[in-house]
């Protein structure tokens, strides 16, 4: 896909998007550019959502927050209108979807706060450019994710257990796969557990919770590092009246290029 | 000072703290404890003031935030009490000091929400374990500390200029000094910027804005960090109805070591 699209910044490929001729997932988009999700909130829940975030920056790395209101991320997408940008989003209300659409204009309020948070597509570019194979996207698979019993940090209304998408790293890959994530903590950072799926409440590593099965081989070891659907599921749970996120793998392009997410 | 406190926990040093026998800066108390920064603030003012933080995390690096009327920093010094733990607070109304007080019982609301911020004393011990001599502490002065015509980038009503600490590096020093103060994010991190203060701004590096002056000697490059000074002179320049703050050098002792708070 990224051939196509080759030589396109991602303002264009917003713009485009945005004109509505292209509705489809944004895997492979302007390679090298930083992709995220994102979450809306009406303002009386930003503050509990923001300290959620910050209280948990593994499952929920914040790129950049939106003040009420704004449609502009100004910081890491000029010119762009949160609204629109999107190829697809989906509307929760008390917890439950209620729509999937490709523009949010007619549900916007000037109390909602936008949550753009890094995705993994950033550190699965860091281990694929260093020589470490990712097995689903060799099989065209979706990541493996499961509901682990580690807790995350509560705030205000937002709790619940973490997240995790798992990757299957051949084990003298292991030690290079932590060094270079670990350089990238604004998109999940090192891995939060290595090799034993029981040790986190994962009791069988073939019935994920989210996404495709991953079967591991040979010398294989499961690695496993925090999702940012941990985010989505939590704030969900917590069934504030409205919530509109992007829809699975159809997220926002922003002008950050991966590289300048690095810490070292 | 270290010595007579050798074996005394971060949690025995804020009861001593707590009952009144010790009112006195906390530099070189309980080494290798990270010491934070704090900044209490109504919360009317707070979502705006922690995605300022979110936005400026240099200057401003968040250790924790604790809920509106929460004393207790559960997650960074369980059994702590905000409102007691620091041996001499500032009271800002408008933006000027009403009060320096030992105990901010009296002025406490339910509506608070506290603040702690990393300081620079946890980057500094990383600079001095590695060999990097600080000559303001060989001189027993305050670091200098400068405004820069380096805009933060602004949040809600906070907005303003940046400011630096500066330190004299020796020049075969300074690479190493990026590669240990970057290890520490939430600590202010690396330099902001090394060698020519008049591109940021300063034009006398004799005459600081804050701290005493560090006359640079022989071989030595002046190298500035994000201060943490920052957010206060920001927070107090949108002259909220009150604020209240850690008198300089009077610092919150944590339970985190301050190698806990490296990324790699």
């Amino acid at each position: 896909m990224a051939d196509l699209v080759y030589g396109k910044t991602s303002r264009e490929i917003r713009e485009e998007i945005r004109s509505g001729i292209n509705v489809a997932p944004t895997a492979g988009l302007a390679p090298g550019v930083v992709q995220t999700n994102l979450a809306i909130l009406p303002q009386s829940e930003a503050f509990d959502f923001l300290l959620f975030c910050q209280r948990n920056p593994k499952p929920c790395p914040l790129i950049e927050v939106l003040e009420a209101g704004e449609v502009e991320a100004r910081i890491s997408a000029p010119k762009s209108d949160i609204r629109r940008d999107l190829p697809l989003y989906r509307i929760y209300e008390y917890g439950s979807m209620s729509a999937e659409v490709e523009d949010i204009s007619e549900y916007w309020k000037e109390d909602f706060v936008s949550f753009l948070l890094g995705c993994s597509f950033s550190f699965e570019s860091a281990l694929i450019n260093n020589g470490i194979p990712l097995r689903h996207y060799q099989e065209g698979k979706n990541v493996s994710m499961f509901i682990t019993n580690l807790e995350t940090e509560p705030a205000g209304a937002f709790s619940g257990p973490m997240v995790v998408s798992m990757r299957a790293i051949p084990r003298d890959s292991i030690v290079r796969a932590v060094q270079v994530t670990s350089r990238f903590p604004s998109v999940h950072g090192a891995p939060i557990h290595i090799g034993d799926p029981q040790a986190i409440g994962i009791h069988d590593i073939n019935n994920p919770d989210f996404g495709d099965v991953t079967a591991l081989e040979g010398d294989e070891v499961p690695v496993f590092w925090a999702c940012g659907v941990t985010p989505q599921s939590i704030a969900m749970k917590s069934r504030p009246p409205i919530m509109i996120t992007h829809a699975p793998g159809h997220m926002f392009l922003t002008d950050i290029k991966d590289e300048e997410l690095s810490l070292i």
